[in-house]
């Protein structure tokens, strides 16, 4: 399900273009002794960055939240000479964007007066029109912390998380918190029983993204009717319908959870209108 | 109430003993993309680390938990070389060590096959006899994972708790979790009442520090009662003592929480006696 990372040619590091296995950082960066950064990434897709201003909106909102003074706007500006540099002027592209509290001796307590590390890079990825792939997910407890709407490097708990489907031989691991089905470890979910779109409401316990948003603004153009409600995990096997979201996941239908086949066509029918709203977005014949 | 941190002179990574001006690691290196590693820190006393199988024991524990498989045993065997080219052999001194799972193009899961990244470094620190100092502390909700026994570098939760300690003038963050303090952000937390020690016990919700564990033993052998208990928050106020350690921090008495003035006296006389057996603990007349 998952393909084969690769290393990107050309990495932006703090002001300077450099050959991606020369970029380094001091072992005393903040985001390497105590995952005290913020990341994004985002699409390019026919010569534009999806959604750009929220994805970079969130990246200035996850900073603030955090308190480290980067400024997101000059970023932005030197993403078309980090394309060019990297080949991938107007192709299709996934970027990454990472920025740290900095270089400072290592005490817990945010140190004053030290710049932010800003890392960016881009490698090509062509996603397809519409993610036809057909899911198997894991479930597990959620085990992470009660600030999942930040976007962090701190990301250990996703990390087992993800390990867990990997190992399982899935592409996801469906979180559980008091019940509920809350996200994924790096997707959002969401089911379908009646007609009507379930997922978990935006707050403490998920990261609310940006594919999320997108979906739950085609339901409404598409008048498809949405309840913000996290669906109880001993609940899945009823409904008609279940995918994930994400950047590069699009929308994706799942098919087996936990071992069960619960959902067997690929996609059920308000997953596939979703999938093809997505795509007439993404082409721009929607807006 | 918190000493200015400094850089050490010499870094270990990867093998080499380096300036740590010049001690850099890969962009990708999961420590700096993931918060995915584990680490540890421990103080020589007159010569010899204290507890070091204990710490080291603690960080092969934390390893195999998330699968790093890296040699505990062979860094240990680094440490005099270290030591030498920092000039800090036998001299009193705090240790760093650190692991991730290595460098990997960035996915979620653990690649296979890579090196984890090894860093240690030590510092000139002289740990007084007795901590005498007197810790104002606030509380907070603990908003953290349930895997706060791992010793992870994904640390932003205890970063971001810590500084709200240092904004309002204070030396420690007491986490609250379902109306009982757990432990704080750098250190465990104790009580005492009616000549009875109280922590909460270890599992999923504390990191075990070790100064707690020898802590605990010291009580045993002064036989003093303890019970392994999670003191709730609404009755902070009707404790007689209170007391945080670390490996640095030792045994250190709590004045004021949440800016009232609970516990008067530096220290109260079960918080003596066991800064003073751990005294004698250290200088090797008690064992």
């Amino acid at each position: 399900m998952q393909n084969k990372p690769a290393y990107p040619s050309r990495v932006y590091l703090n002001g300077k273009i450099v050959d991606a296995d020369t970029a380094r950082v001091s072992v005393f960066d903040r985001g390497f002794l105590f995952g005290d950064g913020i990341y994004e990434v985002m699409a390019q897709v026919q010569g534009r960055f999806l959604y750009k201003k929220a994805h970079l909106d969130r990246l200035k909102w996850c900073l603030q939240q955090i308190g480290i003074p980067a400024d997101v706007d000059a970023m932005e500006q030197e993403i078309p000479a980090l394309l060019a540099a990297s080949g991938l002027r107007g192709k299709d592209c996934l970027l990454y964007m990472q920025v740290t509290r900095g270089v400072a001796p290592r005490q817990h307590s945010y140190p004053k007066g030290i710049a932010p590390t800003v890392l960016m890079y881009a490698w090509p990825k062509s996603l397809p029109d519409i993610n036809n792939a057909h899911a198997r997910v894991v479930t597990a407890t959620d085990f992470r912390w009660s600030r999942c709407d930040l976007k962090t490097t701190s990301l250990l708990g996703n990390v087992m998380a993800n390990e867990q489907a990997v190992k399982n031989e899935c592409y996801e691991t469906l979180f559980i918190r008091d019940g509920l089905i809350t996200e994924a470890s790096h997707c959002n979910v969401f089911f379908v029983k009646g007609g009507i779109v379930y997922t978990h409401p935006a707050g403490p316990y998920i990261l609310d993204g940006i594919t999320r948003q997108i979906v739950l603004e085609l339901c409404g153009k598409l008048q498809v009717e949405v309840r913000l409600q996290g669906v109880p995990a001993a609940q899945i096997h009823t409904m008609d319908e279940a995918f994930l979201t994400g950047t590069s996941t699009q929308v994706l239908a799942i098919k087996e959870v936990d071992r069960r086949t619960l959902f067997p066509d690929v996609a059920g029918p308000v997953t596939r209108q979703l999938q093809q709203a997505f795509l007439a977005l993404k082409s721009g014949s929607l807006n």
